[in-house]
């Protein structure tokens, strides 16, 4: 059922049938280290360039939920894809190696949300049973690819968040399964502009975004902030998350103090990432290993997940253009 | 209606309501030239750089088709666009505009393909009723992300296409629309990779993922190929589709002879761009013009469409990898 401009309810809820998760060393070592359990061990994953690393994770994940699923390639209706490699070479070539139906999407940090709303709507047309939705995320390939090579050893900007390692995959699927969080509602973002043009400052260009998605989300659906045991942004990070928080309340909604972000949970203080992690497989591998456990054991029963992503390539900031934000909001149940 | 394992028919099919395109000076003095009734004057449009100019056609195609319909921004449920720049700078900045809930989409040049696809499947979730996909490419800044600065004025390989400079937005709607093309089928496609190793050879690429998604199509739907007054590829070029007629051939799928491709159709001879046009916006466009005025006018009553795409960037050549094909086939009829 649409609500208002950017909200659905389903009325065909979409379980999360399985998922899975690959991350990188130094995101094994931050504050989910339990959760990981799958962890490269070094950063070019038996691959000769950062680049094919990162597609070698998507493969990697993509075949650990068909095994966990135990399902063969051809019972994936559809693969939902995308990273933040330019042309999002690590999904087009994961996608390869599976024989299958295949979509690429691009949403920067956002894709996730993007594919997991997508995958619930096309669940809703009852034609589609099982999408795979990937998404990914690696800090060397997205280092030289959006600024410098690591080589040049440049030093970081306080404001700045350290793109994660990271590839996580989960099952959509039509089928009831027991005590696995199903889609139940979703926002859909509008690209948003507030004149950032600080391309190392990505929790700035986002919070406007993720702030307009949520408040379009409650005021839509007629939910309240505290329906929701946990808000999780996407990759926020630490400063994002605040101006999130203080944009929401301008609008009239005052998010509960449980409210999280994937980029600000996922590593430690001591890590020094500045304002967190970031990359497109951060809400992927964190939702797909700690809210998806969190979800099953009953811990969480009521999640907002809400992928965050900056829009830029290399070339938009030396373009002199601003840095706008795009955010999707996924309403999880359990 | 699943068909198959990669095929659909919709029960409820999706009309595409209205549709507009902006060529660059080339493709208006092309042979379909009394098509393209909007032409920029030059390559800039008036912007200072060619990204910015592509992602300004995107505005204008978009604003156009708003202005057919007399629509207002609100009523689109939906954007999906997707274009050729490194993280669809084109698309996601032309959206910005729109304050319209925006999902980015990237299938190199079979990108116009995805979004009818995903368009025509959330017309039948019954949710949404009005979408407007996009796909475009410009030659300027395409040249320069992909291959070399126009600037050092490199040879041309004679298997190579020219990138077309064109933006196409079409409406998918809902409601029935009298005498307009309603989709009714549609093949998804798998990455197929036949080991082409000649970036400058896009055609040979793509051609076995073309000839995998029409036999796919054949075989699941159980339509013949002269089921379709018309079989269009989207930009294998000569080469390519001469290699697609092949492969279909052998796997038992003659195509008719007017089979045809819209970088083929494009360019005339003269023109001197070797196996013809290319780029997302080229089925893009010519859809948006020639075909939907010969839908229209009841010339052509069944459509097969099947954009193209070649899945590489810049880096993927120069690490040595192949370049894999995409194609979707998309069946309209009136």
């Amino acid at each position: 059922m649409k609500k208002g401009i950017q909200s659905y309810i389903f009325e065909t809820p979409a379980y999360i049938r399985e998922a899975a998760a690959i991350v990188g060393k130094r995101e094994s070592e931050g504050a989910l280290s339990e959760y990981f359990t799958e962890v490269l061990d070094d950063d070019l994953f038996g691959e000769k360039t950062f680049e094919l690393a990162e597609s070698k994770m998507q493969r990697h994940t993509l075949k650990r939920v068909l095994e966990k699923t135990d399902m063969k390639r051809e019972d994936m209706n559809l693969i939902i894809s995308g990273d933040l490699q330019n042309e999002i070479f690590a999904s087009n070539f994961a996608a390869r190696e599976f024989h299958a139906p295949y979509f690429g999407i691009y949403g920067a940090c956002s894709t996730f949300g993007e594919g997991l709303i997508l995958s619930a709507m096309l669940i809703n047309t009852k034609m589609l049973s099982n999408i795979i939705v990937t998404a990914s995320s690696h800090f060397s390939a997205a280092e030289r690819q959006y600024r410098y090579p690591l080589e040049l050893g440049n030093q970081r900007t306080p404001l700045s968040q350290w793109t994660v390692t990271a590839s996580g995959s989960v099952m959509v699927t039509a089928d009831t399964v027991e005590n696995a969080p199903k889609i139940t509602a979703a926002t859909i973002g509008k690209v948003i502009d507030y004149g950032v043009t600080d391309a190392n400052d990505m929790g700035a260009a986002m919070a406007p975004a993720a702030a307009d998605t949520l408040c379009a989300h409650f005021s839509e659906t007629g939910r309240t902030p505290d329906y929701y045991d946990e808000i999780i942004t996407g990759d926020l990070g630490i400063f994002g998350l605040e101006m999130c928080e203080y944009l929401c309340e301008k609008q009239g909604y005052k998010l509960p103090k449980n409210v999280n972000d994937c980029g600000k949970m996922i590593f430690t203080e001591k890590q020094k990432v500045f304002m967190g992690g970031s990359g497109a497989g951060c809400s992927a591998a964190v939702f797909s290993t700690y809210f998806l456990t969190k979800m099953r054991k009953n811990e969480i029963k009521k999640l907002l997940l809400v992928p965050t992503g900056a829009l830029l390539n290399k070339g938009s900031p030396l373009q002199k253009q601003t840095v706008p934000g795009l955010a999707h909001a996924v309403s999880f149940e359990v």
